[in-house]
């Protein structure tokens, strides 16, 4: 991946994140503020998805289609795959 | 929290998820792989979501309610504000 | 419920809005300007469910949690799953 | 748009259930059955929405990539936007 090390310092960020919020549990934190605290978690996860699939359709894709034949197919089906799920979970 | 110790548990478990996202994009994991697994730490972080606002629910926002008085209304409105912002980061 | 107008007028200007995305679709408009009507039809229904919601918990789940008893349990319960369902379709 | 005639069927069905939304609120339906007939709307909603970017990934940008220049740059960064908007609003 091209933007690697700015994917790999927000993932160190949200698992302090996420740590973060086991402490505020841990310390009997008020509910109202362990959720929006998770949501903000939440936020910054799907924004490294997003980057993730900027990056991958940016490359992988664009070189299959470009290179044309069956891989295309199959690489434009799997992303739009990937893009589903990814919409889902939210 | 009632449910303190299983919430506990399942941020323990999404924040070695969180690492091994780390992990797989440091080996350059194939790119949708890495937004399956994005996906799957999402979910699990909604759950927690959810949990966390079920417990709030079924007792601060239920025993503010039983009590009656202004606290009552303060606390239904921060439930809907907690849960508006819950479900816009999906 | 006590915002019943505002609600009925949200809903048919959002019945106008669905029809005018079948006239764009009928008269080819540029997919991406399809996607982008088509999130803001998705946000105005969102907003329609938060307020029904809203309405409901300040009714409904309120007056059953202030007369206590096995209601109020099933209210609150009832009340969580139509949230999760809410959350889940985003 | 390849599916154009069956995208036209399923917002035809969406606008009557949206009309349907009205008839429940007007004829003041249970606020959980309204809340349960909105996800389901909001849902199908969803589904035309991608099944519209399926669409558009399979022609406009895939041709834009395999005819390659700058056009297929601009192809991919408005189908990224496009992505990054129907997934927010979930």
């Amino acid at each position: 991946m091209e933007n690697r090390d700015a994917i790999l310092r927000r993932l160190a960020r949200i698992e302090g994140q996420v740590r973060g919020l086991g402490r505020m549990v841990a310390d009997e934190a008020y509910c109202v503020d362990v959720l929006t605290q998770l949501a903000a978690v939440s936020k910054a996860l799907d924004r490294v998805g997003f980057e993730v699939l900027t990056d991958h359709t940016n490359h992988c894709v664009r070189d299959a289609v470009e290179r044309g034949g069956p891989e295309a197919q199959e690489r434009v089906a799997e992303l739009l795959e990937a893009v589903e799920r990814f919409a889902r979970t939210r």
